[in-house]
Parts: structure tokens; C-alpha cells; sequence
């Protein structure tokens, strides 16, 4: 074996590990650019759906495109009956996305990619089912109801909300549900992505390398930082508790979750977008602290540390406000990642090399058995 | 962003991206150890859950040890009522790695890794239980029989053959799985591997893990060369057939399964065990043709193209002698090569930091949003 290239940043950090023509992370301009459009004008101007289909058919589409594209993802909704008994056998004490990566696994097995010709119609399958996958399982376990899996919500985000809570929601929980589902749809090379790439690379199904970025995003590194954000707001009863609370975590030096990026160095171009809508809702809902609450911890990261909120933090209170329950927080991440994850996998095929890196050895050297009656 | 590096090898070939006490591949002295002991001295004188034991827990067990681990794995082979219901409704034509992913995502469901601690228990508890999700699955669908997931044999290689034949397997055929599960048991920062790396250093759990990983060893590029090997084989009904009909296939430039590796470069160590294994079942059962074929075809790569059999290549006629479908053939390296990413996912929380790579874009220049209408 040639002698392997030792790499200087830990976890692959600042390496190029491939190529990608989805987005652009962190550079000057635009915070976040998908396939060369500012995720902030695409969250203030487009539907998810029109984004998902830019992510995943390369380009905007046209109104009769984008028509028979809601139109196919609408009967796309249902689950089959099988999974809906798989899910039925998930108790409500599981994690929500343990739940997540089961129904996608299983739906692998009874509707499977035959071949990668199949890699559009499967996304589009998951994109319409996985709302009702976390729907189906949480109000069966948490309120004994097998719900009807089909809506006539026109949006994904409404089509969610409306299984959630089994009533139409009004439009400006649809239009936040849209944005962030835009917000978090796709962010080059994070570890659930570059998981999916992973396991894409050895060519294997769709659904494997989905299961896989679920795997990955259910880690508390990566994709629960909402979550963790929404138990630490919580916690607070006033923004003086909250100034006060902070300065003792930061004291500590416990880990303040939704604060500064791995990429990001000054701001996340998303952060300035859902604290927009997460204030509107306060406002909707008469909220006098939770949002203050958040400004509160907000202030004084920056004056202390110099750290700015990410995408996650904000999104807490928003989800907050809308009936959302905090477990379900990163399941809702998973609906919109989704299409990154799908897009990187279609770009991984379609100029494949299995990714197969080499380990630096620092074990035992080279030793000689010895039978196990002589140990 | 700091301007990232631009790595040299596609699909990371050659770049280290971590560090490992598990094995070395394809070092001079040693085709393959684990932890210091050369594969071949271990298929020749360990049992595999010595080997498992060795990975998983850092040294070789004395026989105490080995005496309570492998009473510790009996006790964990039966499933529960609910994983079996689940197995129940994969149909007998789902793929058999999709039914292993989603045996281990389900059971993940309902026997959490509550938290790292128990991450022994979690590995053991797959360890004894891989073998009866894949049995369960495939004859309940294929002969409608539910079986008893409980035997009293005291090898998982044993257990997984009664499991499958519904009979006390011979000696001979105790000790060639034995082999097998060892010869697959680790490979370092392999495709599969790397995936559950990548998932653990979300700090994901175990489940999480294992199951991205099974979604990574069932793409045809990484697990499935044993199952390929063994269509290739059947295909020619003597040895001048299979010579003729390799010439062939080399000539239309198709793809010969089973040759050649990524990183040895003269042979793969684990070819001469197996082989040798092959050809003690060929004589126990009295053939005159495959093991043949199977020499006839590696003779002829070797003369033609210079290439060595790999470890699957024998491994599809020792697995066929002892009467194991082809579909299995991969689910049995999920059983063995588990304690390899149960190994690394161990070595990833020990000394973690998030992989997360960048990417070099090569997509469309930034451009301004065009709303629906106007497109």
C-alpha cells in the first residue's frame, strides 16, 4: 500500500471531499446559495416544493411544472397498511427518530428502488410520506388515534401540521412551516449528508442511504440542537432569568446549544429569516416571554462571547408557538433535508467513486497468537 | 470560510481520515491483523467469538472470559414479539440487507442505548440477535414457518446454520462459518465502516450506527461481491466452460466479481483460509464442478489480467456447499463484520470530533430569484 497522506484537520474539517453543484456554505455575498440562489430570497419568495424541485430537477420550475409536481406529491401521501402496523409497534417512549429511520427502512422493503432510474419517484415518495410517518406513529402512541394519513392541504409544511393536530392550520403556520422547511433543505457536505454520500458511493438504494443521514442527523451534534435550544428557553421565567441563567451556563461552561457554526463565522443567513416569523407568531399567540426569553439569551451570547444564533435557535420558539412538540422538532428536519440528502445522492451516482478513505494505525504492533489455554 | 484543501484522490482513496487501534490492511508481514494478530492465525486457531471479543473489548479472552461472553451472547439470541411481527410483514422478495437494516433500526425502537455505557450491552445484544432476524425473516417468508429463535448451539456460526437448516449442523460446517465470520470480522476504514464512523461522530447511538452501516455494505461496489460470484459461478458447467467463458467477459469488458481490492495490491490474505475451506466442503460433498469452475476462473484472471482473488471469491462456494441461499450470503457479513463498526463507533465516541468535510463547488455563479410568474 502507497503510504497514506496524513490530513491536518480532525473529522475531515476544511478538506474537500468531493464535488458539489447544490450549494455554497459560508461564502461572501450570500451566507447559504442553493444551486446559485440566496436561500434568504428563496425562503421570502418561494414554496418548499418549488425549492425541493429545484434541488432536485436542477432548476425552478414553471407554474404548470410545479403544478403537477404538488399534484403528484399530494397522492403520494397515504402509507401503506404494513408500515402503518410497524409503526403501530413503536412505543411513545421511542425517539422520534428512531421512528423516522424504521419507516423509511421498512418502506425500503416493501416499495424498494428497483434501480436508480426509480431515485426521483422514491424521493418524491418520501417527501410526501414521512409527515405522516411522524404523524401516524406520534398521535397513535401518545393518543391511541389511527389517524387518515391523507389531507387536502396544498403544502408539505400544512399537510404536516394539519395531521399533527387534526384540524386545518391557518395560513400563517403554513407560510412559517414553508419557510423553514426551505430553510433547512439543504447545506453541502454536514455529516447526514455526507453519510447519505457515503453510503451512495458503494451504489447502494435510495432508502439505505436516507436511513443512513437519519442515523446521522438523530445525533445530538447535528440535527437535535433545536430541541436542546427549546429545553434551555423553557427553562427560563423572565429575560432577566434568562441574562442571568446564561451567564451561569457560560460560567460553568456548559454547552449552550444553537449558537455559532462550524462553517459560519460572523452569522447564519437563516437565523435573521425565522427570527422574523418566530417574532410574528409570538405576536399571534400573545407570547410575553418565551420570545423575550430567547432575545434575552440571544444578547448576551453575543456581548460575551462574540456567538451569533444559527438556524436552530429561533426555530425553537417558532415551533413553540405553533403546537409543535419539542420531539418532533428534528423530524420536521428530517422532511426538508431530505432533498438535500436525495440531491447529493443523485450526485454521487452520477459521478461515483467509492468513498474509501485510509486510518492512521496506532495500535499494537505486530504480535504472535497464543492458544487460549495458555492465556 | 478559510479556503478549503482540495484533495488529490477521488472518493478520499489514500487520505487519512482518522485514527485506528483496530487492524492494519495490507501491510508487509501481514496482509491483515486485528489488534496485532495476523487474520490467519486467528481463522486457524480462534473461535469467532474470541475474535469478537478480541475486537470489542481490546485483548484476547482467557477461557473465562470466553466461557461468560459466550453465555452472556446465548442468552440474547431470542427476539422480541413485536421485531418478529415487524419480520413478518417483509415480503420474500424484499432484498435480505433491507430486512437485516430494518431489523436493527426497529429493535433500536424498543431497547434503546440509553446512553454510551451501554454500549457493550447494545453490541452483544446485536451480536446474538443478527442471526434470528435473518432467519426469522427468510423462513417465515419463504416456508411460512415461524421458528424457534432459541438454539442450544454454542457457536453464533452453529446457531445461525441450525437457525437456517432446522438441524444440528455438522462439525465441519460449524468451523467453516467460524472461519468465515472471522475472515469478515474487521477491515478498517472500509466503506461500511467509515459510514458508521461518520454517524457516530454525531454522537448518534449505536442503532443509528449499525443500521447506516448495513445500509453501506449492501451497495454491490462494497458487500455484495460474494452473492455476484456465486451467480458468475453457476452460470458454467465445467472448467474449459468457465475458462471460455471468463475470456469472454474480459473481452466485452464486464465486470468479474470477487478479483482484485482496493488496497492489496498482490493478494488478499483471506483467500488462501477460505479457499482451503472450499475445498474440504467441494470434497465433503462430493463436487466435481464448482470448485473447479471456481479454480478455472481464478487461474484465468491470474493469467490474463494479473488479478488475485479476493475474500469473497471462494466464500461463495464454501457458503454454497453448506447449503446457504445466495440471498444470505451478504446478511451473514453484517453478522460478523458488526464487531468491526461496533470496534470503530467505540474508537470515534473515545476521541470524537464531528466529520464533517467540505466540498469544492462546481455548480451554477449566484443568480437572482425569479418569482413564478415571471419564469
Amino acid at each position: 500500500m502507497a503510504e497514506a497522506k496524513v490530513l491536518s484537520g480532525a473529522g475531515l474539517r476544511g478538506q474537500v471531499a468531493g464535488q458539489t453543484a447544490l450549494s455554497t456554505v459560508g461564502q461572501a455575498g450570500a451566507g447559504l446559495t442553493y444551486r446559485g440562489y440566496d436561500v434568504r430570497e428563496l425562503a421570502a419568495d418561494a414554496q418548499f416544493e418549488e425549492v425541493a424541485y429545484l434541488l432536485l430537477y436542477g432548476e425552478l420550475p414553471t407554474q404548470s411544472e410545479l403544478a403537477a409536481y404538488t399534484a403528484k406529491l399530494s397522492k403520494l401521501r397515504d402509507l401503506p397498511q404494513a408500515l402503518k402496523e410497524v409503526l403501530e409497534r413503536i412505543p411513545a417512549d421511542a425517539h422520534p427518530m428512531d421512528v423516522m429511520r424504521t419507516g423509511c427502512s421498512f418502506l425500503g422493503n416493501i416499495e424498494p428502488e428497483k434501480d436508480f432510474s426509480a431515485q426521483h419517484d422514491v424521493t418524491d415518495r418520501l417527501l410526501a410520506a414521512f409527515p405522516a410517518i411522524m404523524c401516524y406513529w406520534y398521535r397513535f402512541s401518545h393518543d391511541g388515534k389511527r389517524i387518515n394519513c391523507v389531507t387536502d392541504e396544498a403544502s408539505i409544511g400544512g399537510h404536516f401540521l394539519h395531521l399533527l393536530h387534526d384540524k386545518k392550520p391557518s395560513e400563517l403556520h403554513v407560510k412559517v412551516m414553508n419557510v423553514s422547511l426551505i430553510l433547512y433543505a439543504e447545506h453541502e457536505f454536514n455529516a447526514s449528508t455526507f453519510t447519505a454520500r457515503v453510503c451512495a458511493s458503494t451504489l447502494s438504494d435510495l432508502y439505505s442511504c436516507v436511513t443512513a443521514a437519519i442515523g446521522s442527523l438523530r445525533g445530538p451534534l447535528h440535527g437535535g440542537a433545536n430541541e436542546a435550544a427549546m429545553e434551555m428557553i423553557e427553562r427560563f421565567s423572565s429575560p432577566e432569568d434568562a441574562v442571568k441563567g446564561t451567564l451561569g451556563m457560560l460560567e460553568r461552561k456548559d454547552k449552550i446549544m444553537g449558537f455559532g457554526h462550524a462553517i459560519y463565522k460572523d452569522s447564519d443567513p437563516r437565523n435573521e429569516v425565522i427570527k422574523g416569523w418566530s417574532k410574528k407568531l409570538a405576536d399571534e399567540v400573545g407570547d410575553k416571554v418565551l420570545f423575550a426569553v430567547s432575545e434575552a439569551i440571544d444578547k448576551t451570547m453575543w456581548e460575551q462571547k462574540k456567538l451569533f444564533p444559527n438556524a436552530d435557535f429561533y426555530h425553537a420558539s417558532a415551533y413553540h408557538f405553533m403546537g409543535i412538540p419539542t420531539k418532533l422538532f428534528t423530524p420536521i428536519f428530517v422532511c426538508s433535508r431530505l432533498t438535500g440528502w436525495a440531491a447529493h445522492v443523485f450526485e454521487q451516482r452520477a459521478n461515483n467513486r467509492i468513498i474509501r478513505p485510509s486510518a492512521e494505525y496506532v495500535g499494537v504492533e505486530q504480535r504472535k497468537f497464543v492458544p487460549i489455554e495458555r492465556r
